[in-house]
């Protein structure tokens, strides 16, 4: 019964208004993404994800994975359908290497394709969202041999992939994992242990599925010193490419969850397998990174995703279901009563939902930017801060966009009322959905400590240094502007809170490091809300250049009200997270664990 | 896998130290209630709800109810039996009259008894909790023979009860709903109609349930004024008292929910029913409202009670996982890891849980006083005083607890990471129970409402002013108190805060209702602050009363500990409440419905 039309006239106006991607047209693959070229191709990606994947949504949750008495998996109906339409439409290589058969667009193209299927069909979207991970992991590790054998197969939307983390005893800690590998005299390792939480770890979408797994070496030091990773693949490769025989990896058991039910969570089972080491022995953490931060970026997207959708179903029904008056008279005095939106507390949750995610997207899609810039750019610096800019974004994008996707699903399942709450109306499934993104690919306690511990301090400061740079250049540049002058206010406002708690941070976290873990996640809330800040200035001067230029069209001024709940309902948080972090460790720390 | 254990410690010292409810012993039924005697029950009422109650709860969850084709319905495996016990065991009638077989015990050891029963079962507790509201409306409203044909046999827990407002076209907005009363010559009446979302509406666990029926009366006047309030057992009752013939209502349909999946919630149909009015005619809503109250109140404890099972279990677990190391060094350099609960963020969504819950139990039992109050003393200046408070604070102990008992579950499954999400620990499931508490009784928004709109403005104010006085007279009892600075600062903060945003409401309200609406939330989330900082208060006099006595008792320093967590942490929300409600309607209102 929920409906999902995708946001294009919202994604246009980021990509060409706000980031005017045709001006980094001397990028590779930025030329030929033309303004009708990008709006053609996510034109095409919203019917996929309007008219396949999404009407698969409801009913994938209700028939969930089975996993046989053969250890195979199958999806729910529908699934296998609709993946076969996502590979011969191309889609998994929209972003990727034309060397490997991929389409070569901007990442940022990518991306707001990948947001329409995953505001669609979370589910469905994880099983090429994993396989996108592995294929990055083995173009940036990979030996040519191995990006030659698994690449193109991989970008064709052919093969899956999938990594490999977490054992029962360590998830966040990978330091403890287990799973061993055991060197062969030709090369290759024989991989044992098991892996839990292994999403799309088996299923019926693939002819093969590329396992990325992480494994101690034979007499490896202890610790995350001692891990490297390996490539594993579900059916191994014969000498002329084609499929041979079933490697000793199998598929244990699916689990239980509270959510996405259509993707399948396995326990792994690696039983001498035959797998080949990626990128250089012991370093395996540092190659899985690469594939955690485009992972860890597409959960944050998946949080924008969900609020979407979420957001979309809200405010249809408080426009449609009538009950009470306006506190200020009837409006619709021909009806028994008034729509919801009426209510102002109605249109508190929505623009709540809303205010966010349009910032957010702006945020996003400009942190998607940065990664087309690291890798594209011809020149250095340009990379360099890109790269500085990315490294910063992601822990924040990923931990504060999965909490408001939970957060703005429950909002919208509120507008519903009792209805919400029953399965039938699908409300209450994107909260189950939603949830997961808070946990999976680190846990958000987990971003916040990379942001506060790593990415602040990285290189003295010179991510957030030159993000300053970056804003107090935008404000600058727009200052002269009356129309601009509330977003540029907010935005000089959130960057002093920032640049307080920060200077905090450093005075106090080194004396006790324990004072920047207390008070890592309000950093990270109040850093977000500067970044959306941020975007919704950028979003702001794009609207207003819109109208000054004559354009009647609502959607701009609609654009500047929606601004402005952001400043007024969302943003004076930021005070109340800097007022808790300087308060420190000491109010968290004082109680004894046996306390608790 | 989750375990549930009764805080009695906590719930004892909010009794005896903090409320000192001996000093009313000049009340009916509190002379009885000597310290010994209540801790006598509460520990009984504990191992019930330990040994008995909180097993079922996971299989329950599992199994959920199941409607079988002559339209009754089955409870879990186990509910019949569990509900024998709790029936033979007399806690139906804890807090009723002894007129009608109650115990006649102060109702705030009533509430202390059922917080255990809705954190151990909650779906279990709705079953008694439905039909004790039921019996309070019949006590209020009846007339002396319903009350002598009903109470005995719902206060003994032979019959149950239940609420039935809501109908497919209407929730909120009552003056729409269309069941009808036809007038008979006995004095009965026939009712036709469907109700929706009934909880408890047919089961197993009782011989007969007493329906409490909104309808509307042939030729009776549109909107809320022409609703009334009727009585129909689903098995009508014999001149000798014995039940007799099945009465026109059945279950058409139970909902499959997000949730509390061994509560059955069901469709009713009542075709010509045959009913009796309970008070009178056309004003029905009030009639209801006496059982609503107290209702709204029974689902701010739910929140209270889940938030405690969910901080226990997360606690738990954090004491025991190990994971990384300590940000200040080993703690367990003995283990591979340190247990989780050295991390200061892991500590931070414990210590919100825990702070928010030892203020919410004393501010929700001091609320149960006060109906005690209300109903038993002797004084009609304290009725009314006590009556003032109890309606201002159910609104906001039903909407704050709650929103916090979901965020509360939620931040408790985070605690597990990957595991939280796994239906096997359980934890999901407190998190999807805990979500119907938001939205059933009244929506949050709808407690918002009734917060500024009602409550607030109520007989000139005279609630919130003497509830000022109240602290007033607190703080300027203690404030040479060294020990007690902090809290009475905070305290005295927060009634600055709450008095500011009144100001505003009453000056900008009256023009534009809208901005009593739009301010509404942030306005019942500052009032509850304010309300926990003085349950806070009180706590901590009572701890340093027992520590200056001499008591080395570490749970008073502890008490004292999370006090300042909840100061440091937890209250430096109210400012941006405060901030966001003088914002007014303007940034909620301003966008056209359509752009939504």
């Amino acid at each position: 019964m929920t409906v999902y039309n995708a946001p294009l006239r919202d994604m246009q106006f980021v990509l060409h208004d706000v980031l005017d991607i045709a001006r980094y047209s001397n990028l590779p693959g930025f030329a030929d993404a033309t303004p009708d070229v990008i709006d053609a191709i996510l034109g095409e990606g919203a019917k996929l994800a309007s008219n396949v994947l999404h009407p698969l949504n409801q009913s994938g949750d209700r028939e969930g994975c089975a996993r046989h008495a053969d250890g195979s998996v199958t999806t729910p109906k529908g699934f296998k359908e609709a993946y076969d339409q996502f590979r011969e439409g191309g889609w998994q290589g929209l972003g990727f290497d034309p060397a490997y058969g991929g389409q070569g667009l901007p990442y940022v193209v990518a991306v707001a394709f990948n947001e329409m299927v995953s505001a669609a069909n979370m589910s469905f979207g994880m099983y090429p969202g994993l396989a996108r991970g592995a294929a990055d992991a083995i173009l940036a590790h990979g030996t040519d041999e191995q990006k030659a054998a698994f690449l193109p197969k991989m970008i064709s939307g052919e093969w899956g992939g999938t990594m490999n983390l977490t054992e029962p005893h360590c998830g966040t800690d990978l330091g403890l994992l287990r799973t061993k590998a055991v060197p062969q005299k030709d090369g290759s390792y024989k991989i044992s242990g098991q892996k839990i939480f292994i999403s799309a770890g088996e299923h019926d979408l693939n002819d093969n599925i590329i396992h990325l797994v992480l494994a101690r070496i034979d007499g490896a030091p202890e610790g995350v010193k001692g891990i490297s990773l390996f490539i594993v693949p579900k059916i191994l490769i014969s000498a002329d490419g084609s499929l041979g025989a079933r490697n000793g990896v199998s598929c244990g058991k699916i689990e239980e969850k509270m959510g996405i039910h259509a993707n399948s969570t396995c326990v792994m089972n690696y039983d001498d397998a035959t797998g080949w080491l990626l990128g250089e022995e012991h370093k395996g953490l540092k190659a899985m990174f690469t594939m955690m931060n485009v992972a860890r970026l597409g959960v944050g997207l998946q949080g924008l995703a969900i609020s979407e959708v979420s957001y979309q179903n809200g405010a249809s029904y408080a426009k449609d279901r009538i009950q009470g008056r306006s506190l200020t008279g009837a409006k619709a005095a021909d009806k028994p009563a008034d729509p919801i939106i009426v209510h102002p507390d109605v249109r508190r949750m929505l623009l709540e939902q809303k205010a966010t995610i349009e910032g957010a997207r702006a945020w996003m899609y400009w942190t998607a930017l940065q990664a087309d810039l690291h890798h594209r750019s011809p020149d250095a610096a340009e990379r360099q801060k890109a790269d500085d800019f990315l490294g910063l974004m992601t822990p924040a994008l990923k931990a504060y966009l999965t909490e408001k996707g939970f957060w703005h699903a429950a909002n919208a399942q509120q507008v519903l009322g009792g209805h919400g709450y029953i399965g039938e109306w699908g409300m209450e499934q994107f909260v189950r959905d939603a949830r997961i993104a808070m946990i999976y690919e680190g846990a958000n306690g987990i971003q916040a400590l990379d942001l506060v511990g790593r990415k602040l301090p990285r290189d003295g400061g010179r991510g957030l240094q030159a993000f300053f740079s970056e804003v107090d250049q935008f404000i600058a540049e727009n200052k002269g502007d009356a129309d601009l002058k509330p977003f540029l206010d907010g935005l000089a406002g959130a960057k002093e809170d920032v640049g307080e708690a920060t200077g905090w941070l450093m005075t106090n976290g080194f004396s006790n490091p324990d004072n920047a873990g207390a008070g890592s996640m309000d950093f990270l809330h109040l850093f977000a809300l500067f970044c959306l800040a941020f975007g919704w200035a950028q979003l702001a001067k794009a609207a207003v250049a819109r109208m000054k230029a004559g354009d009647k069209d609502p959607f701009y001024a609609n654009k500047l009200l929606t601004g402005k709940f952001f400043l007024a309902r969302i943003l004076p948080d930021a005070k109340a997270h800097l007022a808790k972090l300087k308060t420190g460790a000491e109010p968290l720390m004082a109680l004894a664990a046996e306390a608790f």
